[in-house]
């Protein structure tokens, strides 16, 4: 299991998945004016067993007090640090077609701390046109750019058959974190994160569902 | 762990929730055209064990032969069949904002047999404007819309306020498989399945990897 260290302990790659699904509903709570809550009310909210809730935030040190449930703004602000959460990142994004454009546009990201800094294609006619508050810069700058910038992420949005490519360009330039939003499952180094954003694989993981509901609909009828 | 049935055995949630990507690298493969494919290529292309590979498969009968690898052409069928892919599925886009009227021009979706047919939304400006092939119609039509259309699939769109009342309303109407791209963490009954497309989310779970990687290089430095 892929794990990584938090002041010496280890914690697992999918305790870090779930925390910002944590840190996403504490915010829910905390705006509906709730100051404490238990890992019971927590799990409901989750979809998780009480036990795995604490067991998840045990990694990060005592959060709880024993029959007394969590205070929703500490534990916010303790997951939001732990995450890294607490300051801004920039992001570069490869590929300003309609999609590309989408993303540099999605008023999303900066609330949440993550400034869409550059723009970059490799489609000359695309160089030097604005978009929102980036200029799009030639892929050939891409080392220069993220070096200026202090690029932290890289955001793909690039046709299918472009993203690997795009992705190892990315890669060779230091950065260890990419949102993809290419319709692959991109190789990358074991030091890279990638996360990979395809509403297809959504609906796809959906569909045994519905086909399996309405055989054993057709069956009863 | 929930679990459904095909055929009589029961299979994991977890074990659906990778199937699409099999689906989509065993694609790749017979792009570059690959015939046959061991579950160590496969495992190593996934990132999952050969053991996984092999048990995943084994709850939909007989694929390979030990020694002798999957056939390419074959699997991507059989997987097709079982995920329910071999068919079209229509879908209705709630929220017509920027983001709505992308996701209903968004050119992956048909190829994968998934249909945008409807679109509503319940300000009454946007209603009978045409986005793309779809005419908006009222929030008040949804019931009708669902049934005239045969809409098997929920795609949201509306701002985070407004998004679990939208979910709601689906689901009162036997909609059973929604698309949220509100930033929200829906709550629903059991027998529905949701998938949440965020690319905040994704972005979250990077930044405690960024945030150790930096802490690490300025210890050594």
């Amino acid at each position: 299991m892929r794990t990584s260290s938090e002041g010496g302990s280890n914690i697992p790659e999918v305790v870090i998945l779930r925390l910002p699904l944590y840190v996403r509903i504490l915010t829910q709570l905390r705006e509906e004016g709730i100051d404490v809550v238990s890992s019971r009310d927590l799990g409901e909210r989750l979809n998780v067993t009480p036990a795995q809730i604490r067991k998840d935030l045990s990694y990060f040190g005592r959060f709880g007090k024993q029959g007394r449930g969590y205070n929703v703004n500490y534990l916010v602000g303790e997951l939001r640090r732990v995450l890294g959460l607490d300051r801004d990142w920039n992001a570069a994004v490869v590929g300003v077609g309609r999609l590309g454009r989408a993303i540099i546009s999605y008023p999303g990201f900066a609330p949440e701390g993550f400034k869409v800094v550059a723009a970059l294609d490799s489609d000359p006619s695309q160089v030097g046109r604005q978009v929102d508050v980036v200029t799009v810069r030639p892929m050939d700058d891409l080392g220069r750019v993220i070096a200026e910038q202090k690029i932290d992420i890289g955001i793909v949005a690039v046709p299918a058959a472009q993203a690997q490519p795009v992705i190892n360009r990315l890669v060779e330039c230091g950065i260890k974190a990419i949102l993809n939003y290419a319709p692959i499952a991109p190789q990358v180094p074991q030091d890279v994160r990638v996360r990979n954003i395809d509403p297809v694989l959504g609906l796809q993981t959906m569909t045994y569902h519905l086909k399996t509901m309405k055989e054993r609909k057709g069956k009863q009828g």
